[in-house]
């Protein structure tokens, strides 16, 4: 099995609803963003798959996001934290790439996606 | 699935009984620790678990042997090596917060501890 | 379950044949690499294996790489990508302590590669 990891950033405020603590003001950080592959074979060249195609997926994705205030953007009804925005991550290249869906396990598919709000927080999201 | 890290770090003394090389000498370490929780589903704030309960309890652990000879600890009397620090952890961790112990695999758990001796040297409890 | 990880590192240059792209000209890396163990039981001093060991042996592995051109040696016929590196250095690493390869699962055995290209691009390789 191989796995492919590639990295990101973006900066943007954010504010938590409905908790209790530093994280209910609106804020910002400076968030580091990692998308990773899984797959069992490697193509003629010896890749799982390209860095340099991933990588212009997750930053076309993290673009999106980029100095915004993440409070603002529907997907972040429920809340801006961590998790959701490794979520909202995850759909967003499987958008651009499609093909790299989780089917039948045989084909090199996005595993995880790793936020970092700093670099002692970390939240991750496999999809099922 | 989701998973959520959190850090802290400790200095402590230590030296390995029974070993034959630098590390049978009392010596030092800064260690940074990472507790690893997963889970299957977000709150109603779109987290796993909140950041700063873990982050809490864990700084709460390390705090216990913080500025310590692991060697005067009776956990350690086999060996302060880092595989066990990190089962150290784990159990002070669990004792905190009795909910994060793997049960149904349901709920959210704590199922990884990371402790670095250096930089380069990172051993990981994962409980069964 | 226990991991243990150790790092080594080397400098090389290589290039990726048939690649359309800044990797099809003859560059180099300074390449971070990290040897994981897993197993399920400590020994007598506390240690799933001794990490002096571990980095003995990654390092010897990456000896015989650094500062070379990957493009020269007969393993990187293919290519020299980070993916088919990791696996050069498992084989590497199986090569000098053969009681690393998985085996019945019960002791202990070399459970992953990483290859840094860059502190953002990583491969690992798993074996079956």
């Amino acid at each position: 099995m191989f796995q492919v990891r590639v990295k990101a950033d973006f900066a943007a405020a954010h504010f938590l609803r409905d908790y209790h603590g530093k994280c209910e003001n609106l804020h910002g950080h400076n968030y580091k963003v990692y998308a990773h592959v899984q797959g069992k074979n490697l193509d003629e060249g010896g890749m799982l798959l390209d860095f340099t195609e991933l990588k212009k997926a997750l930053k076309a994705v993290c673009d999106k996001i980029d100095h915004t205030n993440l409070n603002d953007i529907a997907f972040f009804e429920q809340n801006p934290s961590a998790e959701r925005i490794a979520m909202y991550i995850y759909e967003g290249i499987i958008e651009l790439i499609p093909g790299l869906k989780k089917t039948d396990g045989e084909s090199a598919y996005l595993y995880a996606i790793d936020v970092f709000e700093t670099d002692n927080n970390r939240a991750r999201y496999l999809p099922d």
